[in-house]
């Protein structure tokens, strides 16, 4: 394959997940607002870092952009930390042409909740990000190149945390002079970093707003991330997470990523967008095997474009990341100092009503003041993200306290 | 492989898989009350067969076993149809050393709600059943061997619905002279297959007790069913389906396996059994990619267990016949006649609320009698099966009336 020809691929992978992205999001009702500028990816290198299972890392790299304009005291930040399969998109384009803005622009922009006209919004890429294949991320994992060997460390990369993740970001934020954060706020993994932010550094996070998450990973979180990442484990092209340089386990991948749409989605999505329509007409599903229902063949077509910019071991990393999770360790949720704004959704599968309760009441009990916001829209988890624009006045107020 | 060590393998896993179903379904106030006499399974043969779809069969088996005593004029005869791992086994012990009864052992003997003292309480195994390996379980399926050629069916087998499920066992029941039901249950696929009952044989059902299962397969259903299936595809053993005779594809078979089992389930069941205890101790799951939490470790020693008594086509095609099923057809639910008890759960993923408050709705429409009882548990859409005692007094009354 000549180099041409991989970016031409990479660019129909781009704009396949570009407009998969548009389709999972897109909800009616969205503000029409945009950011001014075009928005600019930054790259954050750190020469060493030591992870905080103690193994040293060289080069470290993550990405990051930002909307707004960071003030003279540099007291305006607010950090937005991103979500399992998400990126420091957050808000904006990259180019016009792109097909999607980042994943809240419903929130973040002149006017918006998160008000570039008065907040320095900054987003950062976590390490061992899921989309290492995509031009527009930037993060060290199994997929980077080791400045040891010259070589991908594959399954060789030390295990890392959310606090990992979280450390990373804050020599980034030091780096820019900020030593404060007007606010930390994230969606799903987002707000185990937002959680893991407020009980790891409560002297620089001055509000927390976690949306669609939790304190920690509970039994049934850890099952379901485990069941996520099992299609991988099986994919022969995997071998132990030893591909690098061969044929990546694509397909394991993409079925992977399937099942957490799925399980991060709800059935009013499902049966209002798609029911029991056929993915072909006169295929009746009835009549062969192969013959599919549209839901089906749209999750494959989906997940089969996401599979081609994300990475197998990151994926894997991450599920560990997620399992491993528990917000400031044994003292946990009580050290959190400042006031937490919870946004969640009954109709989420993964961070349910019982898990998000329990971390509020943690948290009260540590004396921090709890304020909770419930969203619908009929998409699950993913109403945290798809619908956000819904808790816009509980932010705004929240933000200006 | 000897055929001796391969029958001690089998005894091996048939322990396992008893002692699995037990932990499965094991809840705290099951009734102790059991059946008096070993319950024995006959095999029903009907020599040929033509599927809905036109597909001739020959030699078409299913296994079956009864509770009680036929009345002299055959009119105490309840139907009870299986789930999609399940098999005739609702009741009772094949053998003293049994370690588990019948999955619905709660409710069926004498003096319980499906009161052996009152009615023939018969239940049959259905065509394609999971669980062909099981030497308790007589099925046809791709798994059989095919009168025309000597040799397993595999992929050659024809498409077979919920609907087929209940004309074999039409015929059954013709074959012991029974004509009227005094009542249609099953819990998740038998609930498919009791409106299946209802809308195809109304002139022979009585009463119909749908328990967790709704009148058509929707589309997050459909789409869950195709994730359930997922990793048997990747399994490279699978080869299409044309395995018999080589290694099964038991891995992806049981990593299936492993997510029905969770999507089945929900979170109190997660959180109060496992929480995040580790698999083993002083194996951290921080520590290393392999070390892990002690659901992650139980659920796949489950799955494997009963990997081991099933078969991967049969899983697929189940996997059709429940994507394919809406009750009835296009008239649907509205030819129900029958008064219909339904049984469900607000904890259930699979069949969701939503699912069922459409179904009740439709039969209204058709004018007959519709009573709804939910129950909980903690288990998800297993409640149906763990915690089916706590409709038990609805249930008797209901049948009585």
């Amino acid at each position: 394959m000549t180099s041409a020809v991989f970016r031409k691929g990479r660019r129909t992978a781009l704009r396949a997940i570009a407009a998969a992205t548009l389709w999972l999001l897109a909800a009616p009702g969205t503000p029409s607002w945009a950011l001014d500028a075009l928005v600019k990816k930054e790259t954050f290198v750190l020469p060493s870092y030591t992870t905080v299972g103690g193994a040293p890392l060289r080069d470290v790299k993550v990405g990051w952009e930002a909307y707004g304009t960071l003030n003279a005291d540099k007291s305006n930040a607010i950090l937005i930390t991103h979500f399992f399969s998400g990126s420091s998109h957050a808000a904006g384009k990259y180019k016009e042409s792109d097909t999607a803005p980042g994943y809240w622009d419903a929130i973040i922009g002149p006017g918006k909740p998160l008000d570039t006209d008065k907040y320095y919004i900054i987003s950062s890429d976590t390490l061992v990000n899921l989309n290492a294949n995509d031009p527009n991320v930037v993060t060290t994992g199994p997929a980077s190149i080791s400045p040891d060997t010259g070589k991908s460390y594959g399954p060789s990369f030390p295990i890392v945390t959310i606090r990992d993740f979280v450390n990373v970001q804050k020599a980034l934020l030091d780096s820019l002079g900020i030593t404060r954060l007007h606010a930390v706020m994230g969606p799903s993994m987002g707000a185990l970093q937002a959680y893991e932010w407020a009980t790891g550094y409560p002297e620089v996070v001055q509000r927390v707003v976690p949306v669609i998450g939790a304190g920690e990973a509970d039994g049934w979180l850890v099952a379901w991330l485990d069941a996520w990442g099992s299609p991988i484990r099986l994919d022969p092209n995997f071998n132990g997470g030893n591909y690098y340089g061969g044929t990546p386990p694509k397909q394991g991948l993409a079925q992977a990523l399937k099942i957490v749409t799925l399980s991060a989605n709800a059935y009013p999505w499902a049966n209002t967008t798609f029911g029991r329509k056929w993915a072909e007409p006169g295929k009746d599903p009835a009549l062969a095997l192969d013959n599919r229902y549209a839901i089906e063949a749209k999750l494959d077509e989906i997940a089969a474009a996401r599979a081609n910019l994300a990475d197998a071991n990151h994926f894997l990393y991450l599920v560990k990341a997620n399992q491993i999770f528990a917000a400031g360790g044994d003292v946990g949720l009580k050290r959190i100092k400042a006031p937490v704004l919870i946004i969640s959704s009954d109709e989420d599968i993964l961070f349910h009503p019982g898990a998000i309760q329990r971390t509020a009441d943690e948290i009260r009990k540590g004396g921090a003041r709890v304020e909770q916001v419930k969203i619908g829209g009929g998409r699950g988890h993913l109403n945290g993200i798809a619908n956000i624009q819904e808790a816009s006045e509980a932010i705004s107020r929240f933000l200006a306290q």
